[in-house]
């Protein structure tokens, strides 16, 4: 060890800051994590950050060791010290990971009554090939632009529901994706991206047949949230949008049954669209409810957004559409997103407050998980029925499973009670937005908090989600998604809502709005 | 800002320092050199740390400073400050990269008497999507090994002169990629290790087809080399080996014609292959000097080095041999390399030294490269003049295209004249090494360091690098290269070379002496 910092004489590395290291760095071999609590400071200004991002406080720190299952196996194979003074030191260690490549740890040190602790702690390790939480294939290309076009420099993640040629349709499971066929041709709407200019960067993960709002895949790892981390990122489209947010993509393709594309846009500070339902062309595109299916895209800019939509979607003249707030929408939000609706929409003066006959709302949002329900097991309760008798329950995450399950027990006669509910509610929404652009909170929560109790709260989030999303998907809605910030500074988002064949008034409000 | 680190009361951030920091990310954004490197610490304990390694001293700070042409665009979201005395202080941001995702830079400053100066610095951004300098594409798997088999749970990085099926073999240039015909087949060596049930994780980038040791590439960069950070990595195995020390992947398929398994692994600290010509199928895997070719493969253990023999190779008795060391090729190293071998040598005290006739030796060399150059030439110099032709100088890096100048002016006399010194070459060779193996430095030297003067000093490096490895080339021969480190620290290679077919008692031998 080497020691000395700033214009003075160096200092002698303090008694017992050596060993406190080493202790720490055993402890840290042995996932002791009583000790490890131990070695970093007790208080809520303690720092910790590794490329997850940063945690700040002794107690989320400690939460974080407590769930991670032990770091990675290393060893130290250099060490800096700068002393500051005889009761702080920084120790800075290169270490080498047993599975390959090269770290860096920077800890600052204090002494304390009870001997020396970690007040921050920076911690590297090498990234892996590819983030499998966000990706199962990239490429650089995966596929090449065909020639140059509006979308030429730009790059798509493709969610592992759309066909790309050579590759096989994953949809987010492991089972699914070893038996699927290799595509010979690529989904309508890849092939108009790729026609256009743009690479394909890679396939993206998916929530399981994307038949969840979590963004959560228990085969692959949760997607991280790269604008508010230590949070879910939503789902399904959770790859597409993690590429986005992350730069690994500039164009997340996806798809929104019941707000796929708007609640990761919400989570993670994206815009988002899903398209009119029947609006594009859904060839290579698997399917989990027809009755609903959008396809859908999200992006880190109102205007890549819109240009996007000027490539795939059919010409239409713009036009321009009064807004309107339904104060009972609001209120099914929690208050900081509902205040953060209520801000962007003041600042712009220039939205009409409604107040709409929603008594039926839970009816329709029943109605729409019930035909969703339906129309999924129709197409896919084949395969969960064998998978699960072939494979067992593991096959699928257990959120997912559980839907399948509720899928399967939906009557015929419960299906067409739910479908004439499904035509009603279309009508009446409809008629409600007329030529005008509802304005609702895209998610009612701001990203939940990954740890304890998640999977506990996550039922309650998707039913009060699916209460508010359900109104584009029940209309074969366009809807557009737009980024705020509550005051906390967590991603929420604003969403558009149109008629049918709207989905480019809309691009273009929000390019006008942003 | 907050401030308050260790046991005593927090402290006040002191004058100054939220201005230094300030100043610091200006500059920084400004790429302004001169104002950066007065704001790190005139010292030789300054440390800089990032994900491609830690610097250590100002002038190495500096000096990579002027050469990365300026840091990616960010803005700051949080600051959070440790004073830990009047004079120093923490400071950790997280910053927000305009090209998406969230970073952390945690600085030491200290006051000197012109002002607050960094004296210790950790940086991370997020990692790409994947790293291109190593990749052309990855996957989870990219293809999934078909059964359960000895290498089952490995998972293959395939230089990208292999055919896997439903790829094209990009050969390290974009222009012979984007013209390249999708495989329908996997090459022979990548089926036979599929079949092993080894998964592939990607394919990985080569010098421009295979025509260097450098382990550069001009159109997608220098991989890295994790074992010596800020050094060159070898090549033209360059992606395979990088993957593998990294630990994206446990084995690194590759090529070896003059060298180019055998100096990666040396500079990275591999354990690396290059089987006898011949005796592995090359079908489906792009020639460069057939007469040379050979397949190998690099991992981070002796053990799985053996387990691929025993999967690709045929089967043999394995043999034990004697072992000889010629002191006129170990001084053909630099003193640090072959001190290293000697010391290795001698802590085993196996080896028998002997001085045999090598004053053909650079004969022998020259026509190793003539023929080289000539067949590279034949099999390749129709479409590199009509790429040149259509594309200018840039479609070759420098080196590279300098080198196919050089293969397009060797004449058929002039070939004709090298190929009768080769087999003269390869008859002395095998006849001097008999049963025996010969021990030598993979590579005469440790991996170059990065900076400037780089390409100037290659072209000797090429010299006394293709002196050594030449031999196993002519000879056709076998040759196994095992990691072991200079008094410094730093890679380099022990190379086991033995008659034609000895691959696997090569292999079993390099287990014993790991």
């Amino acid at each position: 060890m080497s020691a000395g910092v700033g214009p003075g004489p160096a200092l002698p590395v303090p008694d017992g800051l050596v060993e406190a290291f080493w202790a720490y760095e055993r402890a840290l071999m042995a996932d002791d994590v009583a000790t490890l609590d131990a070695l970093f400071a007790p208080a809520s200004t303690t720092l910790r950050g590794d490329a997850e991002g940063l945690l700040v406080g002794h107690d989320r720190i400690s939460a974080f060791r407590s769930g991670r299952g032990g770091a990675p196996r290393r060893r130290i194979l250099q060490t800096h010290v700068q002393v500051t003074d005889p009761d702080h030191a920084l120790v800075v260690a290169v270490t080498e990971l047993e599975r390959g490549g090269r770290g860096q740890q920077t800890q600052l040190w204090a002494r304390f009554a009870d001997g020396w602790k970690v007040t921050a702690a920076h911690v590297s390790v090498p990234a892996p090939a590819l983030d499998r939480r966000i990706w199962r294939v990239v490429g650089d290309p995966l596929v090449a632009g065909v020639a140059a076009g509006p979308l030429t420099g730009e790059s798509v993640a493709v969610k592992d529901l759309f066909a790309v040629a050579g590759q096989v349709i994953g949809a987010g499971n492991p089972v699914w994706e070893r038996e699927a066929p290799v595509e010979r041709g690529d989904a309508a709407v890849v092939a108009a991206l790729v026609e256009a200019g743009a690479d394909v960067r890679g396939i993206a993960r998916t929530d399981e047949f994307a038949y969840s709002l979590a963004g959560v895949n228990a085969h692959t790892g949760t997607p991280p949230n790269p604008a508010a981390p230590h949070r879910l990122g939503g789902g399904s489209s959770s790859g597409s949008a993690a590429a986005v947010a992350l730069g690994h993509a500039t164009i997340g393709l996806g798809t929104d049954t019941g707000g796929s594309i708007r609640v990761p846009a919400a989570y993670q500070g994206l815009y988002g669209i899903r398209t009119t339902h029947d609006v594009l062309d859904r060839h290579g595109m698997l399917a989990l409810a027809p009755t609903f299916d959008a396809v859908g895209w999200l992006t880190r800019s109102a205007d890549l957004l819109a240009l996007v939509g000027e490539v795939l979607l059919p010409a239409a003249e713009v036009r321009s559409r009064d807004l309107v707030v339904v104060p009972e929408l609001l209120r099914l939000a929690d208050t900081d997103v509902a205040s953060a609706l209520d801000r962007w929409v003041a600042d712009r003066g220039l939205v009409v407050r409604e107040t709409w006959p929603l008594h039926d709302l839970d009816r329709w949002r029943e109605a729409f998980t019930t035909w969703q329900a339906w129309e999924a097991w129709q197409v896919r309760g084949a395969w969960i029925s064998a998978a699960l008798e072939a494979h067992g329950p593991d096959v699928l995450s257990a959120d997912v499973r559980g839907r399948f399950e509720t899928a399967r027990a939906v009557t015929m006669a419960q299906a067409h009670a739910a479908y004439d509910v499904v035509v009603e509610a279309r009508a009446r929404i409809r008629e409600l937005i007329g030529g005008r652009v509802l304005v609702l909170p895209s998610a009612p929560t701001v990203a939940p908090p990954l740890g304890p109790g998640l999977d506990a709260r996550l039922q309650d989030t998707r039913l009060a989600t699916t209460r508010l999303t359900c109104l584009a998907g029940l209309g074969g809605l366009p809807a557009v998604s737009i980024p705020v910030r509550t005051a906390a500074g967590l991603p929420a988002g604003v969403c558009l809502v149109a008629e049918p064949g709207a989905d480019l008034d809309l691009l273009r409000l929000a390019q006008t709005l942003a």
